[in-house]
Parts: C-alpha cells; structure tokens; sequence
C-alpha cells in the first residue's frame, strides 16, 4: 500500500495498529468464529469492549464515581440538541462563548428551548482568535464552551473560571493534551478526530448536574435515559465504539496524555514554525490561539496555488485543502498522525519557498 | 476460523463476501492508500458510497423521484422521535398499531409531541399475533407501523389500507421480501438485520408528506435538513454506511428482493415445518403471522434446556436464546443466514427429539 500522508481534518488519520486490530475485528472477533460486525451487543463480548471504553475514558479525565461515560450515535451534532434539553432551565439563559461554524451551530440548538446569552464571540475578525477576559454570568444554566475550533484553526489554551456547569465540545482536540479535566461537568466529541471512526459521539457527564430542568423530552435524547442503559439503551454503533477502545488502548499503552502531548507539541511547532518562517506562507490566527490540532495558512502568492498543490500531492500528502470558509490549507494534526508526516510537509514547503519565493510567473 | 451458524437477532450476521470487502476496505479503500475508517466524508470515494447505497434503495423500492433516502445515525430509536416531529399535526392525531416493544417505544415518543390513537394492538394477548380488520381514521396525520416484530417473531404479511400518509419501521425485515413499496410514505429501518452494520439507519420519505407541522425542531431531527444536506447535514457514520452500500450491492447482484424472498421462504418453512412436526417443540406465535425473520419457539419440556443449549451450541449454532420477555428459543433468519445453518438447526433439533422425546429425566 502506498505512503500517505493523511492531514484530513476528520473522518482522520488513525493508529495503524488500530487499523490492524479493527481489521482483525471485522474479520473474526475474539476467537468467536464471527466478525465484530456480526455479533450481539448484548453479548458479552461486546459488552467488555463497552466498558472497557468507557472506562478508559474516565481514567484519562481522572474522574471517578459520580461521572458517567456515554457512547452515542448520532454525531456531536445531536449533542447541540441534548445538551440543552438537558440543562436549559426556565428562567436561567444559557452562556456560549461562540468561536466559530460548531460554536454557532451549538447555538442555534440551544436558543429552540430557550433564553442563550453569547457572552463572549470572535465573529468580528472571522473567528480568527479566542474571546478572553469575559465573566461568566453566575445566574447561566451553564457555560458553553468550544476547546478547539477544526474550521478556524484556533484552540483554547486556558478556560474561563465559572460558577456554573461547564460544557465543553471538544470534539477535534479531546485527548490531545494534559488538562485539568475536573473544571468540567460535561464534555463531548465526536470520535473521529482524535478517539476513533465515524460513527460514536462520546459524552463523559457529571451526574448531579442532570435532572434539574423539569423538561419532558425524547428518549434518545435524555442523558439519564443512556445512562440507565449502560450506554446500550438502543443498539450502539458497535464497530465505531471497537475502534475508539482500540485507539484509547493505543494512547494508554504508549504513554497517556503526557506523552501524546509532547508529541503534538513538537508537530504542531515543527508545523508553525515554518509557517512563520516561509516568505511563501502566513498563518490566519492569532498566534497565542494557535490549534494544535488544526493548522491554518494562506499562501503569500496565491497565484502558486496549483503549483503548490501539485508538489505536496506528489509527495504523497492528502487532506491539506483547507475548509472552504477560510481558503488556503489546513494540516490537521491529530493524535495518529506522525511527526514524519509534518516533516514530509515542512520539506515541501521549503522546497516549494527555494523555488518559488523569487519567482514572478505561477511556473 | 470455525464455522458458526449465526441465529442472532441484529446486530446479526452478514453476507461472507461483504465481510470481505469491508475488511478490504478497512485495510485500504479503494486504492487510496488509507483506510476508510480515515477519509473524509467530503472526499469523492465516500461521497460515491452514499450515493450508491441511497440509489441502490430508492431501486430496491421502485422509487423515482419526489422520494429521498438519508442514512442516519442514532438507530431507529431516534426515528421514534423524528418521525412524530416531522409528521404529527395539530389536531390530527397520530395513528399507531401496536404490535410489540418496538411499536409501544414509538408510541411513547410520539406522545411526547402531541395525540396519539392506539387504532390496533395485540397487548392482549401478548403480541403473539397481528391485528388485523381496523379501520385507519381519515383525519390522523399519519399511520405507524411496525412491519416485523422481533421479539415476538410476528410478521406483517399484508397491509392495510390507507387514505393518510403510511409509516413504517421495516427494521427488521426490510428487504427480505417483495413488496409494494409504493404504499409506504416513509420507511425506515436499522440497518444492523438485513443491510448492514449497525450505527446506521435507513430513512426513505416520501417529499410531499413533509412540512406540514409549522413545528420548530432541532437541526438532527428535522428530515429536511437532512435532506438538503444530501444524508451529510454532519458526519455520517462513514463504515456502516459502506457496510450498508456492500450488502445491498450483494443483494442486487444476486437477483434482488424476488431471489432473497425465495430463500427466505424456504428457510422459514424449514424451520417452521420443524416447530410443528416435532414433539419437543411449540410456536409461540398465531401460524398464520408468523415471522419469516424471526422464528420464536419453546421448548414442551422445559425440563431439558441444558440438554438442548448443550446439542446446539455443540452443533456450531449461535445466538438462538429468546429474547427475555418470550423466554425460549429465537431463531433469526435474515438475509445473510444460509439455508444451510437452518438445516444443521433442524437437524440438532430433530437428533433431540429422537434422543429424549420419551425421557422422563434431564439427562
């Protein structure tokens, strides 16, 4: 199989010993003469992969009784929906801080039940940096928060201090880093950046928090309902729930949070290092908000776009494009991907500035 | 790997040819050097997949256009919600037939958004057959129903007729049989029994019958969003959908719904023929709705359980232990179950009766 480089900003690059695990899974799963894809969640098979992710999940947020880990379908979109028709209370508006396309969109959900107060916004400048400095209101149902933001390339590397509920999407940075997990009551992620395939949304929740609304709502969309279910009040997305307790293995087996984050570290300076460094490429955030995860650059000479884009093609790169609302690329650097990887990258970024940076014709 | 004869209820077992491709995929798809686990959903390959799968249903089903065919996470469960909110009018109550858990669970969601008439239901006589003869009111905004019941193993084998929109949940039989689809404004169905992996869930609706609430809804339940955003309004769940758009591929070239209907109804004869020939075993269901996908039976003679579990599991079989609120047996008899782990099931069943038939002991 050919190298690729895979900077896709999710569906996205994942372990290949994940890969390899999964595949086996698909093929005949724990010795039971059935693929993973075949077999009963109810049994007991499936139920140990269950747990086990669950569990390692609150190992790496350090929590303990009191907080309960979910695997859901549906996608951190529907969780723009559950939360707050979980934690919306009359009379009490809910706090966003609004970062960008998913901030929005988290916002939009929450003002169908009720009363939402954007406390804090970087819309001005097309969501290019973080809003700092605002207070959270003390009378909020909760606050809202985005930990990293995959369209606009910007990352939180501090959270506000709140009095209320503390609900974080952190769906394309979750894992990536040491965090002091316990500032939060509720965070969620789709699983297929950093934790998994498509497919699983996880949802770790603090459980006092819920049943304080009053609110009827649907099953699917009751916390207390998943929770009572063991996270299997319907049929899982099982397979997508194997790979995320393949890929939470992988993290815990090489080392943990510590060490995945000096990882990501040393990409994302290799990454931005050059960005700042190449005449040919400029960054589109403010450098102290700089994602880890998700690094977004402009070409200084857009008129060496096919140029550009033919020399990291032929080196075996993908997924680079960036997203249609901000132009330019977008590296995504996700757990899986390998520091290589960026170098391979970085060379060709070098290469295309050698040739380029003195050139007036678009070769 | 040893051969087991897969009899689970879903997720269940899935043709050996799609188990191939799919693992081939999860290794590299399509000659993209990744996995499909790792590719974007917006790149061209997927983009493929979920257009075949959806085509691929609306040919099943005979549709042209003014229909839409969305594959959505949250399982059908969330189709109890969904569905009411799209379609339930102020005024126009909702029109359910009760046939069993899955059935009741709908009408407890549908409940939550407005009136709801129980115009059917077999409660009485727990869901051991299908009602039939009711007349469907003129003024409901809609009619539920649920086409098999797996649990009870009770089958819809006809219709009825109906001036309003028709729903149904064909979860667990869809596309095991010809049928006139054209009946049914909108189907849907989890597809972890007949079409796939589980993590998706088909949706097909017909255009007109929607629009007509005035209702307000979150962006996930709302069927046009979903329509507008061509079954990707947020990431789908990229490998079931794939799993999903292999099973029906295999099922278009093998001869499509006349030739799976032909093997449906000889494994369901022989395992019914078997039921009833045999002194050992007893129906649980009226003969005449029985399930052609899920054969429930009970032993005559309790007493020899752990003799019979002993001789089927010896035998290789899977998965036949009756759902709790049956107790029993529960044989699954899906689209990908060869004909041939029906027989090595008729056989252990018959080897039984020979061996204990007159025993007054346990064994």
């Amino acid at each position: 199989m050919k190298k690729v480089h895979n900077f896709s900003a999710g569906p996205a690059i994942l372990p290949v010993d994940v890969i390899k695990e999964a595949t086996q899974g698909a093929i005949e799963f724990n010795n039971s003469g059935m693929s993973i894809l075949e077999v009963s969640h109810r049994g007991t098979d499936f139920i140990n992969v269950m747990e086990e992710a669950r569990a390692l999940v609150k190992e790496f947020m350090g929590f303990g009784s009191g907080y309960q880990t979910l695997f859901l379908g549906g996608g951190a979109s529907t969780q723009f929906a559950m939360v707050p028709s979980n934690l919306l209370q009359a009379g009490k508006p809910a706090a966003y801080v609004n970062t960008g396309v998913w901030a929005s969109k988290a916002i939009k959900e929450a003002k169908m039940l009720g009363d939402v107060n954007v406390i804090a916004s970087s819309e001005d400048k097309k969501f290019s940096y973080v809003p700092k400095g605002y207070a959270v209101p003390k009378d909020a149902s909760y606050l809202h928060l985005t930990s990293n933001n995959t369209i606009y390339g910007t990352q939180m590397h501090s959270f506000p201090e709140s009095s209320v509920p503390v609900v974080c999407d952190m769906s394309s940075d979750i894992f990536s880093r040491k965090m002091d997990f316990s500032k939060f009551d509720l965070i969620y992620a789709g699983a297929q950046k950093n934790i998994g395939a498509a497919g699983a949304t996880v949802v770790v929740v603090k459980e006092d928090i819920l049943g304080k609304t009053g609110r009827k709502m649907f099953s699917m969309l009751d916390y207390a309902v998943h929770i009572k279910g063991e996270s299997m009040y319907n049929t899982p997305p099982v397979f997508s729930v194997y790979v995320c307790m393949l890929t939470l293995k992988w993290l815990k087996k090489n080392g943990g949070l510590a060490w995945i984050e000096k990882i990501n570290d040393e990409k994302a300076k290799t990454m931005y290092d050059e960005i700042d460094r190449n005449i040919l490429f400029t960054g589109t955030c403010a450098k102290e908000d700089r994602s880890k995860m998700n690094a977004c650059f402009l070409l200084t000479k857009p008129e060496l776009e096919e140029t550009f884009n033919k020399m990291w093609k032929d080196a075996g790169i993908s997924g680079i494009k960036g997203h249609r609302d901000v132009g330019g690329y977008r590296a995504s650097l996700y757990n899986a991907l390998p520091l290589e990887s960026v170098k391979v990258l970085v060379d060709v970024m070098k290469e295309f500035e050698k040739k380029y940076a003195d050139s007036k014709v678009t070769a």
